[in-house]
């Protein structure tokens, strides 16, 4: 039980699991998003796991070093907050917050020093209200109200991600480029310029009434794309080319 | 391949999917925040694929009602703006996007009268470069760069849920009541005062010099609490009993 990595983060604890399958499944997911801290109460299949061991695959370092415990009061010992994830709150008076809100709290309270769990109950019936009782206060994922039926990886993978982006500095878009810069505006004009000259030639521009209104439009559809230089040399080129197949023709036909 | 609601939402089309397993699990994905529009490109083991059925408990219909597709050209020939999901952006100039962000900006492209899909690769490979290049954008979900493998149903899974959560009215944090309202502040301020009584009594302020702080600090632990009206008649009930008890052992002892 011997922490893998030295970033605050949450304790997930698995409250007796059933199959070793979900126990892998949510060891998997708890790693996908870089959480390694999980606890396990008195697994109906023992410990430790076979099957969730080798469902685990990539993320079998968590199994190796999860708490076990026989019961929640024991997992919980040492935290100073709890949230119980449950589809159903029932007759408990607790906030319920949502996985996004439950997760900023959870950084906020571990940046200033608290230890946070997260309580997932079994596959088939969920925590008990014994268990949900110790926490103080239910995880509840805004789910179809027709078809809420989350499995538990899939509940610990939502708790997980969510816990990550609290924190993630991704920007939300970003433009990747094919190895190749944008090109300047200066170069966009010059494409322009080009394309417009040779359109002229080609007699594009008619009837001369809407002509100047054609070239606006024109200028502002190069103006609008983010093309990179890369693009910018290929439509460069491709109107180089129908300049000298059209040339070609005239002089062929 | 009739739509099943009025929603305006995504459609998700699954590439050459390979596990019927899988494909029935991305149904109970999306079914579980309330998308039901899946097409599918040709999948490895053909279609209907009865392990997907399965598996898709609960989901089926959606199964049911997805068009199956020869190639990703045809399955998104009636779409205005296409993401694809990958790990890993690879040569492509193309804006790359949060899932959030994604699903926020298909919001706002939906609403506007657009028609979005989602692109899911195969298990195994990923999309294509060519299914990729297909796209106006890609989603990358920031996972941990350690061990970024996501499933297919829990990348089906993570879109969905930020595709509700984008148009979610769920308060983050409500406190749930047990059939009981909150106190009012009389009546927490009746209880501060029946609690200090009972406390003077028991010679609980002392001493004398720092009574008055104590006192302060009791009332703002009444104060912070989100207590019931039963929560209040429950802790008057207590130190009722308390005196009782305690007039008892000194009529008795």
């Amino acid at each position: 039980m011997t922490d893998l990595t030295d970033a605050r983060q949450p304790t997930f604890i698995l409250v007796r699991p059933q199959m070793g399958e979900n126990i892998g499944a949510a060891a998997r997911a708890m790693w996908n998003f870089g959480l390694d801290r999980m606890r396990v109460v008195a697994p109906r299949d023992g410990w430790p796991n076979e099957r969730a061991v080798a469902l685990a695959s990539g993320a079998g370092r968590l199994l190796d070093h999860a708490g076990l415990f026989d019961d929640v009061p024991a997992a919980i010992a040492d935290t100073t907050y709890v949230f119980a994830t449950t589809a159903r709150p029932r007759g408990m008076t607790m906030p319920v917050v949502t996985p996004e809100h439950a997760m900023v709290q959870a950084r906020a309270m571990l940046a200033a020093g608290g230890k946070v769990a997260v309580l997932f109950g079994p596959e088939r019936a969920g925590l008990e209200n014994a268990d949900i009782a110790r926490a103080n206060a239910i995880i509840s994922v805004p789910v179809n109200p027709d078809f809420p039926s989350l499995n538990l990886a899939q509940c610990v993978l939502l708790c997980a991600y969510e816990f990550r982006r609290a924190g993630d500095t991704t920007p939300p878009e970003v433009m990747e480029l094919a190895g190749t810069d944008f090109a300047t505006g200066a170069e966009i004009a010059a494409l322009g310029d080009h394309i417009e000259a040779r359109l002229e030639e080609a007699g594009f521009f008619f009837p001369p009434l809407k002509a100047e209104g054609m070239r606006r439009s024109l200028r502002q559809i190069w103006g609008r794309l983010p093309l990179t230089r890369a693009d910018v040399q290929t439509l460069h080129g491709m109107f180089r080319q129908m300049v000298r197949w059209a040339e070609g023709k005239r002089r062929d036909g």
